[in-house]
């Protein structure tokens, strides 16, 4: 019987056994000590961002695109406008679900292997004044491009206009300070950074806008104030919780705290990814973005020209070798993807590295090389 | 160290030590190791309710009431009129979340301690020949009343008027047969009678009604036909599932199928209901509703007639002697709720009772006969 193949998803990803281990007990969603759980959460959550201050944080059920629609939901008007920063799979993804809610949206497009630019956003704000709100994508996690919140929450500020950030793949590993940026809205997940299990995502929103997102939301599920209001008159969700998901959060938000929080965990996610990029890269592969642009979330490799080579093949050969990789997310171009997040270190990578490489020779590949 | 509290809550409820093993693994989502599991989930519930050839059935994220809303958006025309059978809390919600979306929403109100009546429901239809679906609770949480499902699916069958059933509490314990019944949706969660953990819903949708809910829903998150049809062409759900407590779940049906299924179940939790009834009765504790109208999934009761009775200490007590209780739903009246859900038998059935009359003892009250 092998070990279980290790993720290199962006989430799922691979946990701890301390993780999984705070699953096997059941637990009374309204019962005093599960109560506690959710408020440390919460706390642990805010202290991430130091948003003690300026924000509040609202856990909601269900995937990390539930919070994203219901942070849109919660906090544009309905006659609001929001402009979604586009440069992948995700951001359109934002889009789409603004539409369907019938909010106006705009797309600025940008190339999916660039960052969203902080001027062209202004620009656009210039240009079209009833834009009420930008949705922005920090980690896009499609291509894994890094995004310049720091700089568009700076534009959105200083034009008063709102900030929604997607921060899922992000939030945990890459710093997010609300001391200094302002956003009213930073939406992320249980299951990526903080390497709970997924089954939860949760909303910051800015203090100064809570009371005016009443009865926003056209769902009754995805209404983040109703939420938020209900949870700080009982210390309850509204409909039941993902009990196991919250107390395998509160457990893995516990090892995050002690590994020393986002800087220690944006060290060894950015030595994993090192160790990805240099081993893949001795064996031929190149990355699709740029190292300037590139968070060490999740890395996009071009395919390798080999006419042996098809993703199905590979995946299933280096999932025999132990790792489970990820397909590429780009419309264009044949790519394949790599997590570097997860309970994971270097050791991992090293062995990733070399699953890949064996995964090559059953294959019969010689090279990681792309075709061009 | 106490053993940690056996909940009579109905759901988050008891799950065996096995159900919850099945969660120390992690699971890449696009594996087709995962595919595998979510493809066997939904075989198994679809033969819940005999509902192969009449029916699919689409697996949710987040809690029930996600499913139940998803439902409403998926199925209902924008310009559709819904007709909500009201007995309960559970109604009442379905009535908001219809409104909010802004599908027109007709409330016909019936006393919570009675079953809908089907003949109510038909003299309604014939009333307003507007209204295109019906909302049923089978199981009204609330009081824990048993509605008549075959007689308003007969109904609405012969008005040609659609039919959405909520069989969040009743699914895998009380027969429901799709060959018999005919309903457009019908919704059920992970937490419930399956024993499962909470985290997912699913709801079957008829296969005749499946092409015609494209594009219904303005969220996108909660569209079915959209999951449906991903799920169909790909074996994936379509944002990251909740996948510990998906495992959770297939392991839970294994179980319930070892068990004999819903009659099996359904005997057990009759048990359970009869073993709890006649505790309480001993100690002069009176259900708040008729036997007959009574679903064995939770009982309401009357909260003691007692000056020293007060539900947070009487709760208290009762969980310091190892049961956490429910409280009571009901908006007219003082009582509290006793699920008889879970992975428990007639021995914890008997603890439980017992445990009332120690947490009785505690609170110097002589009996559980409430006021009048
Ligand atoms: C940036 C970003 N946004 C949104 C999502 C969607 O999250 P989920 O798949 O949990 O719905 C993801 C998932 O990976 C993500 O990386
Ligand atoms: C009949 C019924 N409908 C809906 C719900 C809501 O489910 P959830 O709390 O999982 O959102 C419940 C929960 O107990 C229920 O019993």
């Amino acid at each position: 019987m092998d070990r279980d193949p290790i993720l290199l998803t962006p989430g799922p990803l691979t946990t701890t056994l301390r993780t999984k281990l705070a699953m096997l007990r059941d637990w009374g969603s309204w019962d005093s000590d599960f109560i506690a759980v959710t408020a440390k959460v919460r706390q642990s959550l805010l202290k991430v961002i130091h948003g003690e201050d300026s924000h509040v944080v609202v856990p909601l059920q269900g995937s990390g695109t539930f919070s994203v629609e219901a942070a849109v939901a919660t906090v544009v008007p309905r006659d609001g406008h929001v402009l979604v920063a586009d440069n992948g799979a995700y951001c359109k993804r934002a889009a789409r679900l603004t539409n369907l809610m019938g909010r106006r949206c705009t797309v600025l497009p940008f190339d999916e292997s660039a960052p969203v630019s902080a001027e062209a956003v202004e620009a656009k704000l210039v240009e079209d004044s009833s834009i009420s709100h930008v949705v922005l994508i920090h980690c896009e996690t499609g291509a894994g491009v890094l995004n310049p919140l720091a700089e568009v929450a700076e534009v959105c500020a200083r034009r008063g206009v709102g900030l929604i950030v997607d921060a899922m793949s992000s939030f945990g590993a890459l710093p997010i300070d609300a001391r200094e940026l302002r956003f009213d809205a930073l939406v992320a997940a249980s299951g990526k950074c903080l390497e709970g299990v997924p089954g939860m995502g949760f909303v910051f929103l800015r203090k100064a806008i809570v009371e005016s997102c009443a009865g926003r939301s056209q769902s009754l599920a995805m209404d983040l104030h109703d939420q938020h209001v209900y949870m700080e008159k009982t210390g309850q969700w509204r409909f039941t919780p993902p009990t196991h998901v919250v107390v395998a959060l509160a457990e893995a938000i516990d090892q995050f705290e002690a590994e020393g929080g986002q800087p220690a965990r944006l060290a060894r996610y950015t030595d994993n990814y090192r160790t990805l990029i240099d081993g893949m890269g001795r064996m031929g592969f190149i990355p699709f973005l740029e190292p300037a642009i590139q968070a060490p979330i999740i890395v996009t490799f071009h395919a390798p020209g080999d006419p042996c080579y098809e993703f199905r093949a590979f995946y299933e050969a280096a999932k025999k070798h132990g790792f489970i990789l990820y397909p590429g997310k780009l419309t264009q171009m044949e790519t394949f993807r790599v997590g570097c997040i997860g309970a994971i270190g270097r050791n991992e990578m090293e062995q990733a590295v070399h699953a890949v490489e064996l995964a090559l020779q059953d294959m019969g590949i010689a090279s990681g090389e792309p075709a061009i």
